[in-house]
């Protein structure tokens, strides 16, 4: 999956130059680089990759009109055949969990919008609990979509919470996996492939962790994090997957989209930032898929 | 504090019906409606209380018009005179992080909208640890704006993850108060009347455990959601008050805004839904004040 976090000032030249922006406060034409910019390198990816990420912080930086900008990338997505998961994080219990849900998962007819689309799946922070992550469960099995619950994080702070134990040992992100695992087991969660629609986002995890989670939650797809400019490598990703490679989204950001930036694909295509692109995505392909190989 | 989270089928008929909506997926017409009676809701409040919390889901619903009216209603609170509390509950970590505190937290000359202002304080989910506050907090410090760190949430799930104790017997919610309390006390975040902006929001906890917080953060100011109809009484909350009736600011939503709805004031006031509201703003500071002599 490649993960789309795209900020205006790392854009290529190409995508921003001609649009002879007088600074880079001018959010109109910000927001249009931004979109023409994701439009193009979906473009490029969707042969490759079964899905994207579109991080909705990136676009609420622009208010209304990045919202606007994120929902037309969706419908682009779709049109591209692209499964999309919405980066959104949302979290509240009750109603606002509820509306929320409505706001990020429903096809949006309820607000007069036939032609535009919710993402296929979002995620969700559950720290309130199974009273903050079912709502957006039923939402989702209702629309046929997903969700991804933050189980463990991959950045440094978060073992101060999430790998606190109780007094039997028990880390807080297993008992949050459990509150998850409990959700996803619904026989209505579970489709033809014998997953279900509700999975975990879990990144930066010891490799004896990774395989018990993989084993305990059999039905579960796991989106993880970090690889890439996060610095999960392939064989720490691919421990997430089963035998037959299935159960792991494993997403890819920055090391994607800016590959231009980068010597290794700069020295060899120049200012063809698609090029880089494309090569950075068959890159980290061969090296999941080697990674696979060495698993089995 | 009032509440604004805003149904639109829950709205008087007065608002809705001049309306002649054919159904109420008339979006532009719902928008339309609740940015009306929020407005006229803050007129009628602004007097009697010091801030409102805008909860940003409500908006979300439709998309990038309600994005719009959220941000219109900021402004109207703003010249109202309200600081107001955008109750957003975001939260990532790193870049993303950072992302969303210019999105919700930085008056959006970035995005070129110079009239546009963003509230005087957000929710933040700090499930991911001090990384996942930190940009939150220093963006707030830098715009003179404030944060409230999710601690213990009031529903009845919370319980599961955030009452969990470590092998010392400390709860979870606890560990998140003492990293957002380390964030709160950096001497930059002081104010002259020696309070944070960096706060915490606690509901449904036990009174010695409200006790135990309020004398261990000192420099804290609590949300305190839940008073009117989550059910949590005058006296719980005011325990989160110091003697001078400073340090929490109390939350009603659906009480007041729904106050026409409820016999009490329907039966004295007819239609007049908004003598309906005042009444029940005048009856439950009535309340607070009492329960707060009780305290004393």
């Amino acid at each position: 999956m490649v993960g789309l976090d795209p900020v205006y000032h790392r854009l290529p030249p190409a995508i921003t130059t001609h649009r002879q922006m007088n600074d880079e406060f001018d959010a109109a034409a910000a927001v249009d680089a931004i979109f023409d910019f994701c439009t193009q390198t979906m473009r490029i990816v969707a042969p490759m990759v079964p899905a994207v990420k579109i991080n909705i912080a990136f676009f609420e930086k622009y208010l209304w009109e990045g919202l606007e900008s994120y929902y037309a990338l969706i419908s682009e997505a779709n049109e591209l055949g692209l499964e999309i998961v919405g980066d959104v994080k949302r979290g509240d219990i009750g109603h606002t969990a509820e509306t929320y849900a409505e706001a990020h998962l429903q096809n949006p007819e309820l607000a007069g919008l036939e032609d535009t689309l919710a993402p296929d799946a979002i995620t969700v922070n559950g720290y309130t609990g199974a009273d903050g992550i079912e709502p957006f469960a039923k939402m989702a099995t209702a629309q046929g979509k997903g969700v991804f619950v933050l189980v463990r994080t991959s950045n440094p702070s978060a073992a101060a919470i999430q790998d606190v134990e109780d007094a039997q040992g028990q880390p807080m992100y297993e008992k949050m996996a459990d509150i998850v695992g409990e959700i996803a087991a619904g026989p209505e969660r579970i489709g033809q492939t014998g997953y279900s629609n509700i999975g975990m986002v879990v990144g930066g995890t010891a490799p004896q962790v990774t395989a018990a989670l993989r084993t305990k939650y059999d039905t579960v797809w796991f989106l993880v994090p970090g690889y890439g400019s996060q610095g999960a490598s392939a064989a720490e990703c691919v421990r997430f997957c089963k035998a037959d490679g299935t159960g792991a989204l494993i997403n890819a950001s920055r090391s994607i989209i800016y590959a231009y930036e980068k010597p290794q694909y700069k020295d060899q295509f120049g200012d063809n930032w698609k090029k880089c692109i494309e090569q950075a995505v068959i890159d980290a392909k061969i090296d999941l898929a080697n990674a696979m190989q060495t698993k089995l």
